[in-house]
């Protein structure tokens, strides 16, 4: 939908015409082309919105939408509004509406409501608890299949996925049954009979991150969330697991990027958030590097007497810098996928050790004959080749080392990237470098 | 399950203990657990598997298992586990086993199948139909809600998902009905009546990074794939689009370390591999470090007058380098998840100039105040922290920029990540830092 169109539509107040274009348009879709819109057209606009799709709209939109809207909403709008919202996007929306909209939205519903989503509110940030539902179907296991059926006709439209039913025993979990089972297998089974015992479940305090690893290494639609008694509490569903798990990779990549994760997008965060998330790191670094500096000062002699050496000293940084944050990159990257377990640390070590050996050799190589051919130095080629290769393997070891050992203590591996270790690899290419040149050059 | 037990059951030959344990557990653990025997070990083990199960074992296995128990099959095994694996995951095979056991395959299976498997093997790599499978359940729009119940119940259990049906007129695809739908509106209703008719759907050459970024859109369960003549052809499930979303943040975070991307896992690549997949980037970049080299060179006066300047060499080009990456890690996650576009690249300059200005003053005291304590110099306080300032601008703005050009000449902004940036502002910082040098102390 061009949104041009649509405003003008809007402002020449066309109402059966965008009836009918948001009745055809998907909510996501309506949502994004509501987040064009002035706060007044906006209130107008969604007033427009077919009944059905109101709530899959208003759950799509960012927070400041949703708060101006509840604002201005009428005592019945907001009613409705919230009758029609599953748990977990009411829970979404409350985490970031200012408290005077909570409190509103909280005397709206009726007590039960209030109960659900007053526990939900209380689950730690990360855990599975914050991002389930507590609408699922459950069933009884002496149910026939053509009884569960019945049952989902009367009870499935207002539940989040109605494609995997949980067998309930005094609210313990005993079974889950595919709506796939209750559909192709024969109408007088008994439940019991069908359900599948071997449950892959999470407790309410599961790290959201491990719930979406699980969604993707078992191919999931919805896993069943049990709380601390073994009774079960809700579910979360495949949709929420992607998010995490897109959100997730962003926090990786954030981190390893020497920046705290902001859970805001680009432009929605402040230049001053900006610049906050970023300083502290840039600070730590900054003066870290100032230890190489020193080091460097105590050869003024030697490059006092061989001002050349100086114009290697970028190249060994960079290329150390590199080399250290290819293997921290991959380790780290292994750690989150949990192809690499810390068990593995020799195996890795090993490994890096012979690629280092490789690539050294090739860049030595090719740095030599430069070197060769600028300057017909054969000992500076020496030089510059030797601290290559003890460089490069010195920067591997550490970039594979170290987010080993970050994962083994508990941290995040992701703070071991590119930044800290170019940081330290600099350190010791510079040591190295100098050592190697002042017993050739015998300064 | 524990490792060392099955495999001291298997070594007993304790079949029913055996069949008993695979009985309840989960395919993906099975195909992990056999991952941990030795060849002959895993032909036993896998025939003792429930036959309800063994193919969705064969496909969670990785691709050496897989081409052993091909290999050694006899025929009417063979037969058995393609009858009863879903057609994507007989392409994902394939795709991988040597040549001679395709050509055992393609023989096994009837002219019919052969004829959709030649067909999804020679869509692209990385496009909707190689990720797709051919087995859906399909609809006629004058069927009853009822009507749709049979016929899944008919037909369903050999398709991959039933919880999307697809309502074709001439191999068309008109609409889309959810399983949810179904199962919970009435009996006699028309599915002309309830089918959507707004449909998101793929072509078979959509890049499957695009198919799998709908999925989190929309929060879809499955896509339809259609081809170039708009006939309905495969759909893509959830389960699929996930592993497509991890493999997709892989390879962006690989190609940000400046590796070529591997389709294997860390172990799984040889050491030469890696070695490959490494050499060429820090080849380019090593060589364009000797650019830094010669412009230091140039200023040999000034550094043969004031040795010190070289200690801060290192402080400067970690902190260009760290301040361009920030930046460009965080445009280029953006691109990533469309939440930054080229036409927002003043928007992102003036964003990136203020924060710039805000970081680089905070560094630039930092260090100033460490320098006149150290060394009681206000000239050198001055040369280092206007060179700060003016570094960290200018790596900020690089940083930004290249990637949103990237993506504009359509190349991978994921190449504009840290060791590319920090190779140009290493140039810049020094350029900058000599200049300032020998303007304020007039050398």
């Amino acid at each position: 939908m061009d949104t041009t169109i649509f405003m003008e539509l809007l402002s020449k107040r066309e109402f059966k015409a965008i009836r009918s274009i948001l009745d055809v348009m998907n909510a996501v879709d309506i949502a994004l082309l509501l987040s064009e819109l002035e706060d007044k057209e906006l209130a107008l606009a969604f007033r427009l919105i077919p009944k059905d799709k109101a709530a899959d709209v208003f759950s799509n939109m960012n927070n400041s939408m949703q708060t101006y809207l509840v604002n201005i909403f009428t005592e019945k709008e907001l009613k409705e509004l919230l009758d029609d919202l599953y748990m977990d996007d009411t829970v979404d929306m409350l985490e970031e509406l200012p408290a005077n909209l909570v409190t509103r939205i909280l005397d709206t519903v009726d007590s039960t409501k209030r109960n659900s989503i007053n526990q939900l509110l209380n689950y730690p940030d990360d855990s599975a608890g914050s991002i389930m539902t507590t609408e699922y179907v459950n069933l009884k296991k002496s149910m026939t299949v053509k009884d569960a059926m019945l049952h989902i006709k009367a009870v499935g439209i207002h539940k989040e996925t109605i494609y995997t039913c949980y067998v309930l025993e005094h609210r313990h979990l005993i079974g889950i049954v595919s709506a796939k089972d209750l559909m192709t297998i024969d109408d007088d089974t008994i439940i019991e009979d069908i359900m599948e015992t071997e449950i892959i479940s999470v407790s309410t305090h599961t790290d959201k991150e491990e719930v979406a690893k699980l969604f993707s290494k078992y191919g999931l639609l919805a896993v069943p969330v049990v709380d601390t008694g073994d009774l079960m509490v809700g579910i979360v569903t495949v949709d929420d697991a992607m998010d995490v798990m897109v959100d997730e990779a962003t926090e990786d990549i954030t981190i390893m990027a020497a920046v705290n994760p902001s859970e805001k997008s680009y432009f929605e965060t402040s230049v001053f958030s900006h610049a906050k998330n970023r300083f502290l790191w840039l600070l730590i670094l900054m003066l870290s590097a100032t230890i190489t500096g020193s080091i460097i000062a105590k050869y003024e002699n030697a490059f006092a007497a061989i001002p050349l050496l100086v114009s290697f000293i970028p190249m060994l940084m960079d290329t150390g810098g590199n080399c250290g944050s290819q293997s921290s990159t991959l380790i780290i990257r292994g750690l989150a996928l949990e192809e690499i377990k810390f068990s593995d640390i020799f195996r890795v070590m090993f490994k890096e050790f012979r690629i280092a050996l490789l690539v050294s050799a090739g860049l030595a190589v090719a740095n030599g004959i430069r070197i060769f051919l600028m300057y017909h130095d054969t000992k500076l080629s020496i030089v510059i080749g030797l601290s290559l290769i003890a460089t490069v393997v010195i920067a591997k070891l550490i970039g594979c080392i170290l987010p080993l050992f970050a994962k083994k203590l508990r941290l995040d591996p992701a703070i071991m990237a590119a930044p800290l270790i170019t940081t330290l690899v600099d350190t010791c290419s510079i040591i190295i470098y100098f050592s190697i040149a002042t017993k050739i050059f015998s300064l």
